[in-house]
C-alpha cells in the first residue's frame, strides 16, 4: 500500500512543478509569461517554483532579449527529465496499489 | 498535456497527506503512532497534516484511552475516500498523457 511512496520525488510534489515539468518536458523551452500563462500561476509563485527547479538543477533559465524586452526562457535538464519521469513512475505505481 | 492538471488536489499535494489517505483508505482507523511509524513522520510533521485534511472535512479524529493511556485515532470520512480517489484518477490522467 504504501510501496512507491519512498520513490515519490517531494520536489515535484506540487501542481505547478508538476505543469512546468509537463511543459518543459513536452516543449524544448518554455518563456516565463507562457509558463505563466499555462499554468495560471502568479509572477511570485512560478518564480519560486522556478527557482527551486533550477537550484536542484531540473531545469535552466536562459535570459534573451526580444528587441529591447528580456525574457527568460526555461527548458529542463537531462537529470530534471530522468527524475520526472521517475516520479511520475512512482506515483504511478502508487495509484495502482490504491485504485 | 496540462489536462487533468486542474482536477488535481491540492489538499494531497504532499507525499505525507498521500500516505496518511492511503493507511486510512485501506484501514478503518490508524492511531498517530501508527501512521508514524508507516510513514517515517516526525510527530510534528504528522500533527500538522492530520489537521489540515481534519481541518478540510477528510479525517476526523477521535481520542481514546488505552487504559490510562491517550490515544488519538484517525478515519477517512466519506467525502475524504471521494475526494482522495478522485485525485488519483486525474493524477493517473496526467501521468498517461506526460509518460
Amino acid at each position: 500500500m504504501l510501496d512507491h511512496l519512498e520513490d515519490i520525488n517531494k520536489a515535484f510534489e506540487s501542481k505547478a512543478r508538476l505543469g512546468i515539468m509537463s511543459v518543459l518536458t513536452v516543449n524544448d523551452e518554455a518563456d516565463f509569461n507562457t509558463l505563466k500563462d499555462w499554468l495560471n500561476l502568479t509572477d511570485g509563485n512560478l518564480a519560486s517554483h522556478t527557482r527551486a527547479l533550477e537550484n536542484i538543477g531540473y531545469i535552466v533559465a536562459e535570459k534573451k532579449f526580444e528587441g529591447r524586452k528580456p525574457k527568460t526562457s526555461y527548458s529542463a535538464t537531462t537529470q530534471g527529465k530522468k527524475a520526472f519521469q521517475a516520479h511520475l513512475q512512482a506515483l504511478e505505481s502508487f495509484i495502482k496499489s490504491n485504485l
